[in-house]
């Protein structure tokens, strides 16, 4: 089949075997999304060989579940052993033996057909669309906030970073009627997260603010912080913004470290919350609901051929969400 | 007065004025105890100038309350502004506007008196000795972990530090039955450790571990790890031990920066929480029932006018707790 392997750098072929895990479903895959873990991951993030890709919705091509065959689908992207407490509890996204879709000692959704344990598949309702069921994996990394942090109308939250993922972000906040106010560089997508209902702080390139902030922004600090960046210098600014024993959410993973004053965090007691997946049963209700439009944050859709150009445009500042139509150009 | 007065370096001065703070209680200092962060101060830490010192035991000279006049106290070092939200609520801590006594815009223990709001002052009961006192302030700050994490007897916490703050915790973190395990990287420090019923993991002088670790702790990761070594290669050893979804505890305070891999706390959803001052009320309660050995903790007692040989004592890696004895070789 034809897949994009990452070993040291991305390639695509046409001869990459079919997956073939005893057990699992095949998936054709329809769409597949680029996230900035991917972008990461081509650059050494987490050391991962194969083919990258966890952001897809697809076809049921086989299963020894009958049922699933033809259905049309999304993924929980964590396959665990199966005998852990967590696995044996339905959660295996900590298991210390699980495998990760196109992260982790497992092929992923770049490439004509996936495969994954078939608890793992999400039927998509008819009412939401390919391209917005391409959405239920990040979707779901979203809310998973919700999950970890109370944030109900009174709470004063800010994001930090204005791409797909903070995008995402302020859609599902954008739930709890709290208030919301996005820190980032890129006008057109300040723009667009305005209509999830957020306020404003444009940085400068350099990441100084640019002009006056509203008064009330610099006397009020936040109740939480959410960093979804993507920068290490994203973490910094987010330490300046929490209130004193405010919520720190980390949502972004990069390759590299990061330089912090931990001394912020000790004496004005900041809560510090690691934010990894969500489960896509909410992303797949949110969105079948109509009550976030994830479409517009499609910058483009590109057949999998054109993978070079759609790599080289979602790293660039001005992207959101670059799409990989798998069907066309697909042999 | 005579006192010890940081500006750039420490030195000892015999004409230091009497604090002179409107409304404020004046105490005579009797015992007053180096802490790593006067340690840190002394490097750079917060930019502070004047005199150090926050944890003392002194009695009561002037006070506006008559009934505080002789009493033998120690204080609650945070003294707020009186208005703001948590002032009014009765918690200082964390008020934009406070000092902190020998820390922060307001001389400390380190001199004949010192002052402090009167609410401030907590008597000290009978039961309880002078350099037994002078933990207070060191044992509430160890205790308030208790109020930020659930740590109930199947909890497995681990210390990273054999420090008199580790110590202090270790011995709050006993009375709740889990099971604790210390790291460090000195014998003797270890040895007394075992006395709050900790294992020991024992630390090379690099860092590395020292011969084989227990079966147990090489699979099991621990659930609350509380980082007290005061060292930026702590936090790394700590993000190393705790399991995925566990509490990562910073207590150090230490001027420079830490530089750590944060994709660690993002992919195992680590919380990682900064805990400061506790309330003194609590310590004394623990203190008047002699449920904690902290005079095991005393290296040395010094008079003040010892006081270099004091502070080169106390940053030796053998060395717990320095007590000065402010009445002896004052004037």
């Amino acid at each position: 089949m034809r897949a994009l392997l990452f070993d040291r750098q991305l390639k695509m072929i046409d001869d990459a075997p079919l997956p073939d895990v005893p057990g699992d479903a095949l998936v054709r895959v329809s769409y597949a999304g680029i996230c900035n873990t991917d972008l990461e991951i081509i650059r050494g993030y987490g050391g991962f060989t194969g083919i990258p890709g966890h952001e897809f919705v697809g076809v049921v091509a086989h299963s020894d579940n009958q049922n699933l065959v033809g259905k049309r689908v999304v993924g929980e992207i964590n396959a665990g052993c199966g005998r852990c407490t967590d696995c044996q509890a339905g959660d295996p996204r900590h298991c210390s033996d699980r495998s990760v879709l196109g992260i982790k000692n497992r092929d992923g959704a770049f490439a004509e057909f996936l495969s994954l344990p078939p608890q793992n598949l999400i039927e998509v309702p008819d009412s939401i669309s390919d391209l917005e069921a391409v959405f239920a994996e990040p979707l779901a990394a979203a809310l998973h906030v919700l999950d970890q942090v109370d944030i109900s109308s009174s709470s004063r939250v800010a994001v930090i970073g204005d791409g797909k993922l903070a995008q995402l972000i302020l859609m599902a906040l954008g739930q709890t009627g709290c208030s919301l106010t996005v820190v980032g560089k890129h006008q057109a997508k300040l723009d667009l997260a305005t209509r999830s209902g957020a306020d404003v702080i444009k940085l400068n390139a350099d990441g100084s603010e640019h002009g006056a902030l509203p008064g009330d922004l610099t006397r009020e600090r936040f109740d939480v912080v959410i960093e979804a960046s993507g920068s290490p210098t994203g973490l910094e600014l987010a330490l300046d913004l929490v209130r004193p024993r405010g919520v720190l959410v980390l949502k972004s993973t990069h390759h590299g470290l990061a330089t912090i004053d931990t001394s912020l965090i000790v004496v004005n007691e900041i809560h510090v919350i690691g934010s990894r997946c969500g489960r896509l049963a909410r992303s797949i209700a949110l969105l079948s609901k109509g009550r976030v439009d994830v479409q517009a944050l499609v910058s483009r859709c590109l057949p999998i051929s054109d993978w070079a150009a759609a790599f080289s445009e979602a790293a660039s500042p001005e992207t959101l969400k670059i799409v990989l139509d798998m069907s066309h150009g697909a042999r």
